[in-house]
């Protein structure tokens, strides 16, 4: 941990020792914000998702006066997971059991029969600390990092003309990678193996992708000038629609490392398909047109994000085991659209489908490979820079918390 | 261990380190009495059944004298499991492998070609110890506690009339939990959960079930006046037939913590079905009459057990991991009592089929409950006595095994 | 590991202790020559083999040069494994990730795009050692044993008129065993099993089999008497090709050990068939008869082998855990031969098919009996001293690691 090698991938342990892994649990993920899912999964009062990150299992639902609240998915009394669905809805919460019944605010209301001087505002569900940011559902396990806030006021101009809260979810989709979840993110922060490896997803990409301004080729001048023009389209339709374009990336040196932006598409320009034409005839809150690129964000340990104009990709992790990461994709439409009308499934998930089995196959090779004795960690190209900036952020983190646990 | 909170559940390692798990093993399950069956199971001389508690393998077996033997299921050459079915028949005990011959008694009688000076007489089956109460058959693995005498004689006179060895196997299912052993036993040890939980066993339990006589609410006077006709018409019954009803507790202070009644059933009053009529033509031994409640019969750390008048469910759970367990029941109905016209099958195991699916769902979701690093132990209700009680014969067996660990 | 009793089976960790394996797979599998297949396998520049040892995966490759090649099969980049089929042919080794590219010599020859500075020398594949005796393959993890030679000086002649580079592979067949790799291989080393376990296999084994000369009962006689005649034929027939045949058996007291002879076989006597008629048509390289018995060859850790006039047939195995273990069966025949007209698939391969078989249940139960904690070491037979060698063998690898260890 002390001798990591800036620019280099990490020692093989990090990815493969299950005592390294329980430690990424407390250390990250117990102990920063993670990204669970949009308030377009819980739109009435009632409905729920749950979520389990190692052990853990949470429960995130919509109380009754609209806020968002997050619980500990476990019953006061003997312990028993009380929602059992990945969602639903309910009107309070009730133990199968013995039928413990809890708000959705997390207040135990009935326990049956207990002996004198039992006082059920002992017993409320454990809460968890839950943020929204522009319809996006965060939550963190511990000691919440307070940068979060710095965060939500620089991202939350980009997301919410794209009106989460006005979406629904179309389709989602978890995949089990046999993957470390560091080799998972590490995969997604570059596009060094797009090329070879992601033909549905670089039709949307220009071909100059990854070329600094003076290192065009000639024969990529072309497609050079339509990237260009891409560009001032895209610029002109930010500003009428007061959408934000500009990058900014702080990947390390603070608790939520992140990075936003927004950036041109090849082809139709308007969204993440084969031809890069819209994928829902509904555009998303009031924006007036589907050229809006792809606004992409970025946050540090488990999530990345596209919205377009008209539909929006959300990517969660979630680390089962050292070796096991769970992938969640959730393709959001307008509310309005209607499938088989105004978008057809396939055309809409096709893209991030066949990429997210692709990277599945590149995680689980690397996993294998970085458990042989034989691996040793390897430099990082010039295009894998986010990645250095992972592992310096990760590194961080780990130090944070050994921190924080020696001065318990 | 030495800070359990009295009427508390136990803390999380308890339920889900195989660490813990390992300890209960030695600590409970090789150094107490354990159910494995009855003498309805291996009813004539080289009938057998096996047994695998943890890593042990154990034969059980009915010798040429009609005693019933248990020994380790591996072989003194190399170490093979001997016999690799649940049950079976043999004449002797051969290994496959190099067909080494050991009698029904453990006797080594034939090993091939052997080295000058090998002695037989050495290499016999390494016995276990094995106790029949009333045709109950329990094994020891390591030095048997005493106390098993004193209660074979307070159970034996409720179980004896019965006739265990004039009954016969109808039905036996194996059922795998993903819970802690301990969940599965305290799931069994109290009935707080049984009325929403359990539609089918209820069929049968007073309305009043649980109820102290002057707490009965006046809705629920009818059926309280239907219990005491019915218990007033059970003891005149068992009077009769010179079989005890007494409520006899014992389930902490000791090695083998116990408990046994016999209570009137509700509906029809004679046997487990979902009316409460008897699912078996045939009266068990020399009984005159059906309606003889349920006699209910508890032992720690492994098995509970109901006998009527027409048929004996018997239950025996083995630990197979921190969150696995097998919990095997067993139908027992009158040797001559023929399926088909005598009894139906599923009209006999339908309330315990049910019931233990349901119970299952229940020890699975409090197994995933508890492994959150959320979870607290929780307060026992008062109605929940029995698992208190059950805590603490545990801890008291967990201290007595370091005891004589530390005095090695 | 010091207080190993020779003559009797090793104590229960050896076989189920997941430290132990670890150990095994260091101080066993990569510190001594493993078996890893033929050249028949990759009879083509670019024709290629992978195998996993452990967590390690290896690279066995044909060069342009014709030599042959090993390299640890993990991409210098980030570790991703660079070849993910069994086998195949291939022109350079090229990641799938981000095509870094390798000759088949290990040499880097692209990476993309790189820093200033990136030396593509510094990132070879990390090579393994390899060794070849006459057309077996074998690979050296660590520091090669130097013994090897040797070895390889006494059993080329035996192993050379076969012409294994002549030959083509006819089946494979992967079985995975639920046992330890050293049960697996005790397993192979005796013969006592044999008679009741291996009906296929005794077929063309003289029923005289493990009778000292002066031994043979009465009714074996005639046995005996054609035992006799066959062996003074195989003699000639060996005299004649150039064959040698006697028994050198070096098991213990050094890193290689192994055990060749060439034995007659009963029925026809010249074939591992059912009625020991040879399998294929075509003779093996230069041979001029198919009575040549059986070149039977052992070297630990790994392998077993046999090869007759008109086929080869080579076994290795590969620890995958302490409980289980793979086993890989190849059939070769001459390079010539057409399957459907100069031999019968099934034909060929049924006795080691049933044979391995049957072998597996006998080490699986093997495995289930060493793990009760009731199992105690058990004496070897006369007849299964190749295993108290095996042990010897084990016990000397294990030491002499522990001091290149300590050595460090």
């Amino acid at each position: 941990m002390d001798e990591r090698r800036p620019g280099w991938s990490l020692e093989a342990p990090f990815y493969t020792s299950p005592e390294f892994f329980a430690r990424d649990v407390e250390a990250i993920f117990a102990s920063t914000w993670i990204f669970v899912g949009t308030v377009a999964e819980v739109p009435e009062p009632g409905d729920y998702v749950t979520i389990d990150v190692g052990t853990y299992s949470v429960i995130i639902i919509r109380d009754d006066d609209d806020a968002i609240r997050a619980h500990h998915n476990v019953c006061r009394h003997r312990g028993t997971r009380l929602l059992n669905d990945l969602s639903g809805s309910v009107g309070n919460i009730v133990c199968s059991y013995h039928q413990w019944t809890y708000t959705p605010g997390g207040e135990l209301i009935s326990a049956g029969v207990q002996a004198p001087g039992f006082d059920p505002a002992c017993f409320s569900l454990r809460p968890v600390n839950v943020r929204i940011i522009a319809g996006l559902i965060f939550i963190c396990l511990g000691p919440p990092p307070d940068d979060i806030a710095e965060v939500a006021d620089v991202i939350a101009p980009y997301i919410a003309p794209h009106d989460i809260a006005g979406a629904k979810v179309a389709a989602q989709v978890d995949l089990i990678e046999d993957s470390n979840w560091k080799l998972v993110m590490e995969n997604n922060r570059e596009c060094y193996h797009c090329e070879a490896g992601h033909p549905e997803l670089t039709c949307t990409f220009f071909p100059t992708y990854g070329y600094a301004a003076d290192e065009i080729p000639a024969r990529l001048q072309p497609a050079y000038q339509r990237f260009l023009d891409a560009e001032r389209r895209l610029h002109d339709n930010c500003d009428r629609n007061g959408v934000p374009y500009a990058l900014v990336e702080d990947l390390s040196g603070r608790p939520t490392g992140f990075r936003i932006e927004r950036a041109a598409l090849d082809g139709k320009g308007e969204s993440y398909t084969m031809d890069g034409s819209a994928a829902s005839a509904k555009l998303l809150g009031d924006l007036d047109t589907f050229t809006l690129g792809r606004a992409s964000l970025h946050i540090q340990p488990n999530m990345w994000f596209h919205a377009m104009g008209d539909h929006i990709v959300t990517f969660s992790l979630v680390p089962l085991a050292a070796d096991r990461t769970l992938v969640r994709t959730t393709w959001l439409v307008d509310a309005e659209a209607v499938e088989g009308v105004d978008y057809d499934l396939e055309n809409l998930t096709t893209v991030w489908m066949k990429t997210n089995e692709q990277d599945a196959t590149f995680c689980e090779r690397g996993q294998l490979g970085v458990s042989s004795p034989a691996y040793l960690p390897g430099p990082y190209a010039p295009t894998e820079a986010h990645l250095d900036e992972f592992c310096t952020w990760y590194i961080e983190r780990l130090t944070a918390h050994r921190e924080r646990m020696d001065g318990r």
